[in-house]
């Protein structure tokens, strides 16, 4: 595969009303899949991706020729092994490889939606994904996994389908997006509507390309994906190919150098009005409100049971945050492991080579698919 | 006053080498003063500004109309009494309240000199504030202080005049700037250089501004002046005058109103390429390099008495950094004094109305002038 028209999806042709009132009808979901599923149809894992993620979870990615964004975790002999479990991964509605997103063509104007796109919500991406189970005809999944916004998934997953899956295992996440959260969201959205190129969000109709803005809300996420004191190990104020400080605006310190290539090769692969849709659905993202302030609630008809992982270093959903989802399913007396993992990588610790925790994430699914 | 060309100013008529290597001359340094110097000039405290202060520490500014930057710390009766202290604050060099800066006309070309100005340092625009000793005939200040940038601008103070200074008091500030604090500058820098109105910075020239660009460094920086807690406790996930969520990009949420006003309201009083010179000079100061990776050095040849102010939530100049420079302080004997601030109000806390602080710095103050 080469081209993104090659890449696999389903038409959804069953009607779904979206959180903002609208009903969608025919649109695609844009899958991958690794593994096989078994005859018993017992060892599929669903994997929710985060922010700028897609459903290239291992191998390489065909669009972008580089690893999938979990190749660390997810693999032949890997903590999610290929060779046991059938791992299916779906674009999130709102994205830009293949499902329903701002850069579809609308088939009433044969413009690309843009900004007419609807506002949508993680509970609308988990209602587009579960399709896919119809799809494989598989009545409960295994498990359910995701770090970040993949994590904000596991979780509505399992309060909108309780039966539908035997254990989720949310990673590096939260219940509800705090003020620090959507502040930084709500940059990175300033930062590409601020780019005279982004022209409401029509570019692609006017072969315009946001790509200054949508760099710089890259930068500002990633700095958020990373610790202060992995930085600082890291970078700390090493000097870019040169001697000395070179008095000029240039990248003096790799740190710089290393945050303008991340900005440069991030708007190569993603689509800025998808950054736009999936910040904000990330924003609205608040399972306590949905549930009238009592977290409990929205996994209360579930027996799926729960692992949950954060990082010490992670400070973009910090462990207190992802401790109130424990303290909520402890609270109904749920079976729900946790575990902060010791690490100074920061929230990009779950798509890092973290050893503690890719054998942790092993251990808990190959011990909970013995007991399955 | 009413106009900027009536603020008050020196005009430096010796030469002075920058760190670039650059010389100037006949270069303003803008200044206020409060209070009044005493016969024996020994209550003079010269206060240093932070990246976006400038000399209006008290009082209403009067070409803003806004309070004072520190109206909570200084005036009369208040932690820097101006009844008893006579109160000095420079704009920086860089800056674009009146000092020398890149919004200068140059007299060569009769153009603004946009990034013609030269890049400077922490160094520099304490040597550029030095001159205003000589023009008061103070042969010794009572106290240097300042917050953030201001504490950098007191500690390179101390190490180049180390006998011109009774008391120091560097507040939430660090000696070396760190990767995680160069790589939130660098945002801001890239956020402006992307706007198409920069036109590498000579937008005043061409009747443009960059004021998009700038707003989105703005709103990048604020959200580091603010702690997680802070920022939960004060906005949480209150909506922006309005009962539900609109399912659009305008400002839902209090924080992202709270966070574009923040950026509108700063892009009329200060100027962008301000901002990226200074912003640099913040990046390049570290004292441990200059004195060739050990701190103490920088104080050796002083007797000035310290005093290291943190705060517990500050995230962008942590307690630990606070502390760096009280271990190389103590290593040496010095005179210092210590105290973390329980606030939850983050970096900005040095400029809130947070009682303790303003206690503990005005006893300190007061009590190190008795003994004066």
């Amino acid at each position: 595969m080469n081209n993104i028209n090659d890449i696999k999806k389903i038409i959804v042709d069953k009607p779904l009303k979206l959180d903002c009132g609208k009903i969608i009808n025919n649109f695609p979901v844009a899958y991958e899949t690794y593994g096989s599923l078994n005859a018993k149809k017992n060892n599929a894992i669903l994997v929710f991706h985060a922010l700028t993620g897609d459903q290239f979870v291992s191998g390489i990615n065909p669009i972008t020729k580089k690893d999938g964004w979990w190749s660390y975790a997810v693999g032949p002999e890997k903590a999610i092994d290929t060779n046991k479990y059938f791992v299916i991964c779906a674009n999130v509605m709102g994205g830009c490889m293949g499902s329903y997103g701002p850069s579809n063509i609308d088939p009433t104007t044969n413009k690309i939606l843009g900004t007419n796109f609807p506002v949508i919500t993680i509970n609308d991406m988990v209602n587009a994904q579960y399709n896919l189970l119809d799809f494989f005809k598989i009545d409960q999944l295994f498990c359910v996994t995701g770090g970040s916004m993949g994590g904000m998934q596991v979780l509505q997953f399992v309060s909108n389908f309780p039966d539908k899956t035997k254990i989720a295992i949310p990673i590096a996440c939260t219940a509800s997006h705090s003020a620090q959260n959507i502040a930084f969201n709500e940059l990175g959205r300033q930062s590409i509507m601020a780019d005279a190129n982004w022209v409401n969000g029509n570019y692609s109709n006017e072969k315009l390309n946001p790509d200054k803005g949508l760099s710089v809300a890259r930068m500002a996420a990633h700095i958020t994906y990373l610790s202060k004191n992995g930085l600082q190990e890291k970078f700390g104020r090493k000097l870019q190919e040169r001697d000395d400080l070179k008095f000029s605006f240039d990248a003096d310190f790799q740190i710089e150098s290393y945050l303008r290539y991340q900005g440069s090769v991030f708007v190569d692969r993603f689509d800025a009005n998808s950054y736009l849709y999936i910040t904000r659905a990330m924003d609205y993202f608040d399972l306590i409100k949905q549930h009238h302030g009592n977290l409990s609630k929205a996994f209360a008809q579930s027996k799926t049971k729960f692992f949950v992982i954060s990082f010490t270093s992670d400070w973009l959903y910090p462990t207190s945050e992802n401790k109130d989802i424990v303290i909520a399913l402890n609270a109904i007396g749920a079976d729900v492991g946790f575990v902060e993992i010791e690490s100074d990588k920061g929230h990009d610790s779950f798509l890092l080579n973290v050893p503690v925790f890719l054998d942790t994430l092993k251990n808990y699914i190959n011990t909970s698919y013995l007991n399955n």
